[in-house]
């Protein structure tokens, strides 16, 4: 299987090297990456990775800053995503970091860190293993951070 | 008839369980299940069960959290699943919990098993017996809670 | 020529009786009425009217209720029935009734009859009579309420 | 050329007049116009004078209530205008009025007409003299109210 | 290669004229420059630049005002340019300032010029070096202003 790697320059934590990372762990992933400047510049990468270059799937990797029309461009880097996914038919993950979701640097790396290879993870078992993810359907995963965990009665 | 069912890993209650459950209630209807991540990953998942499985119509089983960036998600959601229905010509029905529309836990459980049974239901109606739901028109049905009722003269 | 209807179970008030009796005081009308659970379930339901069954035009009838999810359903609904317009060139009318815009439930039922048979009554100038709508062009229309009037030097 | 004229009955100034009456100042120009209900039948329209009129560039013509639910339209009414733009590859030039941009009746009827009159002079210019437009490059035209002019070094 | 250079006559300060002027330090870039009236009417002015004038890539310089409709529009650019994106495989690299984002007009003036600078340089990037900018993923790059740098562990 191919993978396309997507993320940014306006991002503060080299989110692709760490996705290219976590792919060691498995046999048999080739990918491709490329970097664009900001998250709306995201989806058209994104398609043209499945459209010029084959990927079965895209890992996107975005960050959004603390300003109100940073909110407004995560609207639109959603839609586009989603679009993007239905005119191709194939799965575009978004891993987008949100700069106010934690009170300190340090934080913030960590989260970044567990939420982009743990969708890698969720990106390679789509496509290899879906039956995998229907495994942990209605537990509560939280990438970046520990999973809350299923309603029990 | 077949249903294409699609649910998250995010979500804290097992919504495909319970749709697959009320499945039963009905003859001849066969299902296939998807689970993704979380909400932005389910319009091309329903999309992909219309066209690479022939599904009839699709339920899909979401969950919003309570932060501010999940209402952005549910409208991205929302406009997708739509564009995912004009594209196909095919209903998705879109069952989604509200994290914070209800004090606790307990009452979400019930909330979420009312809510994906009734839509299980309003899908099939929708394919073998759609003047079914014209018998219902602008009868206030609440899927999930009681039925408010119509406003009589 | 052939309208379409479209009207949900989520209503309190049933907005399809209403289009169809307003349709009786024209003669050679056709129309097809479909009932889907919700706002969101509208634009395909419409698109499919028009491609499938041949309808001339489309009046939808909608409902709102008071949480801020459903102000999020109507952007959703909005931009979807715009959609389906421009990927089939044909008119969908959308009569939306926000359950917070009247005080009352006797001054809904009033709005919501009103707004009904004007939007028909549209809906039917459009296809027949498109140069009756350019008559009034500029005199602050308004459906369900009087009319507010044109601004007059 | 050829130009589209799209307004609306629920607009409290007869804004297509407007239109058609600065037209008389360009020679060789033809227009056809029609009117919709509300702002979110516009674009379907805009698109149907382009492809089934010939019309080269269109302008819409929009009133925007004071409620927030209109807010909700104007979003719907301008990614849908967009939509029919890329559809087409045509421009189309919407001239929206706010009812709440002016204290007072007489300067919204002032500023409908200044903008709707500056607006056309831009369609026009967008089809024959599109250098003319180039020229004003970043010169912070304002239409309806007086230019605000250039940041000047 | 060959570039287009969209701008508007609402924006205050000329971009265009500073995008052209940077273009000057590349040999052998092309460029195609059309001014539009506001930053709706951008999205299909790039797609006819890239569809009808063979372009390569696009660079769109809006200028967003302070009011709360002109944040609307904002939305409805963001989403129409990455549509035009889809439809074309092709990058249009959008430059925006918001006439808020800064105290007084010198601040603004000096943040227009670097970054209509800084996304044209992206731009050229994107078509003839891409790996420069992979090897700034993650760096924080911020155009406009000074660069907030990596988090580092």
């Amino acid at each position: 299987m191919k993978i396309g790697i997507v993320d940014t320059t306006f991002s503060r934590i080299d989110m692709g090297r760490i996705a290219i990372d976590e792919l060691k762990n498995y046999a048999g992933v080739k990918y491709v990456r490329r970097t664009v400047p900001g998250i709306k510049d995201i989806p058209v990468e994104a398609k043209k990775l499945i459209e010029e270059e084959n990927c079965d799937i895209v890992v996107t990797l975005g960050w959004v800053g603390r300003a109100e029309k940073d909110a407004l461009s995560y609207i639109a880097l959603s839609v586009g995503k989603i679009i993007a996914e239905l005119m191709t038919n194939k799965h575009i993950i978004d891993v987008t970091i949100h700069e106010d979701e934690a009170e300190d640097e340090k934080t913030l790396l960590r989260v970044a860190e567990n939420r982009v290879r743990e969708h890698v993870r969720n990106a390679i078992d789509l496509v290899r293993n879906p039956e995998r993810l229907t495994k942990h359907a209605g537990t509560g995963q939280r990438q970046g951070y520990e999973d809350i965990g299923p309603i029990l009665k």
